[in-house]
């Protein structure tokens, strides 16, 4: 399952990377291989200042060994070696008017002293953070979500949308970070679904993500966009980062556990602000969105 | 001392308002009075677009009532009535030149059921982030801080001085947030120092504010600087953002306890970037900034 699942997560980093700076037609995606000193490693791919996208990652790692101190907390078990591999990727694109989006896909086992797996488990999601908010847009990603959800299991969707839109919170403005999409963690053995199934679940959702996010980059690139606009982006960028820094737990776990920073921290968007106290005018497009990340919808 | 202490602060945000209005010479600092549902309230008063100051808040609250819940927890005590107020201050000036100020003074008293005082304490602190390094700054700001501590103290500065090293401490980026001063908590009666004797330091702190800043920003505030000046600052601004959402526990605090979120986040600077794994030239002015972050000097 291990080994299945970092060759899946090793094509798909190549098959996304390809494919937006197909999208993008300027920049590169810059490859930085990274060893951890406990054991393991990563391949970190940013893409900077490109006609489309201004700043994003699409990151892959494996790292396994003795399970740290704070993560047995975390997890509520004692010595225990385990191993770990994901793919993380988020996205800010330059026009206010495409969406910044993230996904992740992940695998986890933990092991007991004589090797054997005691536990593992696959986790993940994609989501979307809009700007201005094109209802077709959230439409289009959410279905492409169900779609692939209802294809394992009839309550998925519904479920992972749910757990999305909790998790992606920003409780201090009492708003969602975006208009959500999929999020699952601790998907483990059941009657119902052997790891095999997760397997294909997981992997099935990352490969979806190019369609669900791809045709909305697309869509949007090339609209025009005023000053003003740029400046709600980097206002609303300014959420993202106290959603990622503040309330995100694998951003915190990360970086109280000695992770590898850079790469941890490449989600935070190239230029934000912050303004004291701003607040959309009434009947905007801007207060349009603010509606709908306080009070967030059903797609489909 | 409850009623003096909230009269000092109430004096003081008016002196160093009006001074810094004068020193900027264009911006206007707005006045924003609000209510507490709980009870008490604060006058915050915000500065933006100036010509020295880009961003900059000086406020006070004086809140009081039942201790919440979290509270009890972090205070290590049950059911209990309150009474808090203090200044919060922190200025982020245009010019790259300039370095940020933060500054803080506290009051806090804890009530059994019948309304007597169980426990009193003072706190704060006030400290110096440059974006460039001037030496001549850090000494100034130093010095003014010893002076004052010295007053009160044999030992404060040093204390306290150390306390702000280790508080104000980016732990995932293995650095300081700045140069340092002061910082100081829990400063409760002993034989040596009566409450009285508190109030006086902790005044007499606040006095030193302006003195110990004012001086710097007029050195500074005229110099030249490039593009790549104000690039750095905006990307070591992001360690700002940093620190104060991932470890400060007074914004966590106030984010995770309803606090009034734009009080507590006007520390936020105005225009923040983050670029993937900066470093800087090796020889230049910023490494050495570096250096001194990760390596606190004896300023004084």
């Amino acid at each position: 399952m291990k080994k299945e699942f970092v060759t899946y997560i090793r094509t798909l980093q190549n098959t996304i990377t390809s494919a937006l700076e197909e999208v993008d037609g300027k920049a590169k995606f810059k490859e930085d291989v990274w060893k951890r000193p406990e054991g393991g490693g990563g391949r970190s791919r940013v893409i900077e200042n490109g006609t489309v996208f201004e700043k994003g990652g699409v990151n892959i790692s494996e790292v396994h060994g003795t399970l740290p101190e704070s993560m047995q907390q975390y997890f509520g078990v004692n010595d225990a070696n385990f191993f770990a591999c994901g793919l993380s990727l988020v996205l800010h694109p330059k026009n206010p008017m495409v969406p910044t989006v993230h996904a992740n896909w992940r695998y986890f086992e933990l092991y007991d002293a004589n090797g054997a797996i005691v536990d593992q488990w696959f986790g993940g999601g994609q989501d979307l953070t809009p700007y201005y908010l094109f209802d077709a847009d959230a439409i289009h990603f959410h279905s492409t979500c169900k779609k692939v959800c209802d294809a394992h299991h009839p309550e998925f969707y519904t479920k992972y949308k749910k757990r999305c839109d909790s998790y992606f919170y920003n409780a201090h403005r009492e708003e969602g970070r975006g208009v959500g999409g999929l999020f699952f963690d601790y998907c483990k053995e059941t009657d119902a679904m052997s790891m095999q199934d997760w397997y294909n679940f997981v992997t099935d959702v990352g490969n979806s993500f190019l369609e669900a996010y791809l045709p909305i980059v697309v869509a949007r690139k090339d609209l025009n966009y005023t000053k003003r606009n740029r400046q709600w982006q980097e206002i609303r960028r300014g959420r993202y980062v106290e959603f990622n820094l503040v309330h995100d737990k694998g951003t915190l776990f990360g970086l109280k556990t000695n992770g590898r920073i850079e790469s941890i921290l490449m989600s935070l968007p190239p230029v934000v602000q912050w303004k004291y106290d701003h607040h959309p005018k009434s009947g905007s497009e801007e207060e349009k969105l603010i509606e709908v990340l306080k009070n967030p919808k059903d797609w489909v």
